[in-house]
């Protein structure tokens, strides 16, 4: 479980990869893209094409000789569905080849739920939208809040006490569903969907920050996730912004997400004004510029924007991208603080600028981010 | 410029590395570890033998068969010329090609000398350890502190006025020695050093905190070093433990460096004893238990434990080593407030542990990080 580089992969995979992100795209393209020989690339596009997994659409210009045969993803070819489990709401969704949502549907979070109710509910999402698909469903993919525990499938969550601790979320719904199921943290998950459809290539460095509940990012390197030793790479939630500072669930000291996360915002607001709001209302004031509300959501702009310095120093991305809810509304407040602060402090902005942009940010792209856990793996098992 | 990933690289750089990495040993181990069919391992090694860099050192037991061939690294097939540039002090060694230092030599740091007095002292060191080297120089490893701009072969030194912002010290070198330069930063190249002389094979993920000036962080995934977009990751020495808390010449504020960098050590201990004592007088009065110092050591200590425990929350690595000058003495000070810190606070506790230990403390240790970069191109150029 290690970072992926450029390149990595069967032939077949990277022949995809790049019909993915630069199609339509013409076979001498793909070779020179990838530097695989050309028959080596007309090899496997013969077997994406019996797959169904590319298609012909049309020609391009000529270029002296006769005009070449241009290759893209067939979005009927295959679907993936994803569900992403969340604390206060949990979504499913199937996803064309392209990562097209063409089916969705909302559950209520894990709070509260046991582990089998949830299973059970998700099971019936995903036995219609296998109805719904009219070609085969690849997998199942998984996102879920981490901590997770891969080798045993299971979301690991704190408090200990938790009834998730030992319940094996990834063999529950292999076994309702018959399923191959790809586990990830939501983050990951996010980051995954935002390289498949986002049309990266596979060179880069990109951390998606996605902001829920909670905060974590997903890391893409040469198109794979980073995903340290047990795939939990990525929690920067819980980078300390003072070491000296409250205790978090976490077990750890003044975690970025005791003041930037959407709770924090709620509490900061209703002790400057005396109302409360639910976050979501705050961020949709403070966009329309409501003095109290801009002030709180700058607030928690700020301490992402401390914490992503210093996950900067470290990580040393291209580019940032905002996903998830937490950015639906005021997302140009998170954009500038951040941007401003990087460009103002991260210790290597002498040798490049990191750019900081939105990305998904719908109730879905958690969801949409597990199906691409399934595509992705057609890349890089 | 990414992270590698194990079984990158070529077949011949495969064998090459498990050779190193668990040495003596046979081709059909070699085969089993790299999955590679022993028709290609056979090839490979027919070719690292006669360049020399590997050797036959025997016969295994037998296993029923005829005994096996056990293969090793050829000492002596190779060297690398490793030059470490600090601010203080500057060093350079000759290694052989298990990473052996067979000659050295200590030069004056950068700090107040223009950029052509350095090249010329190291060049003088250079052309004597070449003259030692009874076999081919593969190259010239230089390791200097972080921000690089590798595509410029240069030192980006904060601040922005250094005589070395624009000054190319790879070209300089290059064109003084012949050689060719690999250039890294400290960090980085010490964490390659520990995984070319430490026996890791290539899978896992780790990170190696050196301490000397500065405070950096070299990640090593699958076996190469994860270098972000601009060769510049692991900077956790500007991981800001206080968002609210004093500037750091880098721009940020609160960076971990401000509490726990020798100079802060120094610094703390003058104002409650009174006395001014170098870091290492310090770190020695603290080892032997003489209370001030203990003190301030444990308060460097722990304020690097709070960084770390953000640094592992988004790298997520197996283990973690110290290493340069800062941990030759009170050495266990450290890797214990360290352990303790991530044992307790680390997102992830419940899913891994990770190993705190200690590593190189020489002041050649950046010099030998150096050589190394050169020794594992061979692995993965």
């Amino acid at each position: 479980m290690t970072a992926g580089v450029n390149g990595q992969g069967s032939t077949r995979g990277r022949v995809l990869d790049v019909i993915r992100a630069a199609g339509p795209v013409s076979r001498v393209e793909v070779s020179q893209a990838t530097g695989l020989a050309q028959a080596s690339v007309t090899e496997a596009v013969k077997e994406l094409l019996a797959d169904d997994f590319v298609r012909e659409v049309g020609r391009g210009r000529s270029t002296g000789g006769r005009p070449r045969t241009l290759l893209a993803l067939n979005p009927s070819g295959g679907y993936a569905i994803g569900a992403q489990l969340g604390w206060s709401r949990s979504a499913v969704v199937l996803a064309d080849l392209t990562g097209t949502v063409v089916a969705s549907a909302t559950e209520d979070g894990a709070d509260g739920r046991p582990p089998e109710s949830i299973v059970a509910g998700l099971a019936e999402d995903i036995a219609r939208m296998r109805g719904i698909a009219d070609a085969p469903v690849l997998g199942l993919g998984l996102a879920v809040p981490g901590p997770i525990d891969t080798p045993h499938g299971t979301a690991v969550q704190l408090p200990e006490s938790s009834p998730w601790a030992d319940f094996s979320l990834t063999h529950a719904l292999e076994e309702t569903t018959g399923l191959r199921v790809v586990l990830d943290n939501d983050a990951t998950a996010v980051a995954v969907g935002e390289y498949w459809t986002g049309g990266s290539d596979s060179s880069g460095v990109f951390a998606t920050v996605y902001m829920e509940i909670g905060i974590g990012a997903g890391i893409i390197v040469g198109g794979a996730p980073f995903r340290g030793i047990s795939g939990n790479a990525g929690e920067m939630g819980h980078i300390s912004v003072d070491m000296a500072g409250p205790p978090c669930h976490c077990g750890n000291r003044g975690c970025v997400e005791l003041f930037a996360a959407p709770a924090a915002t709620e509490a900061r607001y209703a002790s400057v004004t005396g109302r409360s709001l639910s976050y979501a209302q705050i961020a949709e004031a403070a966009e329309r510029g409501e003095p109290e509300a801009l002030g709180v959501v700058s607030t928690s702009a700020e301490a992402l924007a401390a914490a992503l310095v210093s996950f900067a120093n470290v990580v040393d991305p291209d580019r940032i991208l905002l996903a998830g809810p937490g950015f639906a509304h005021a997302a140009d407040v998170y954009v500038d603080t951040i941007q401003r602060r990087l460009d103002a402090a991260m210790f290597v902005r002498r040798t490049h600028r990191i750019a900081v942009r939105t990305a998904g940010s719908s109730h879905l792209t958690g969801a949409l981010g597990a199906a691409s856990l399934v595509l992705h793996d057609l890349v890089t098992p």
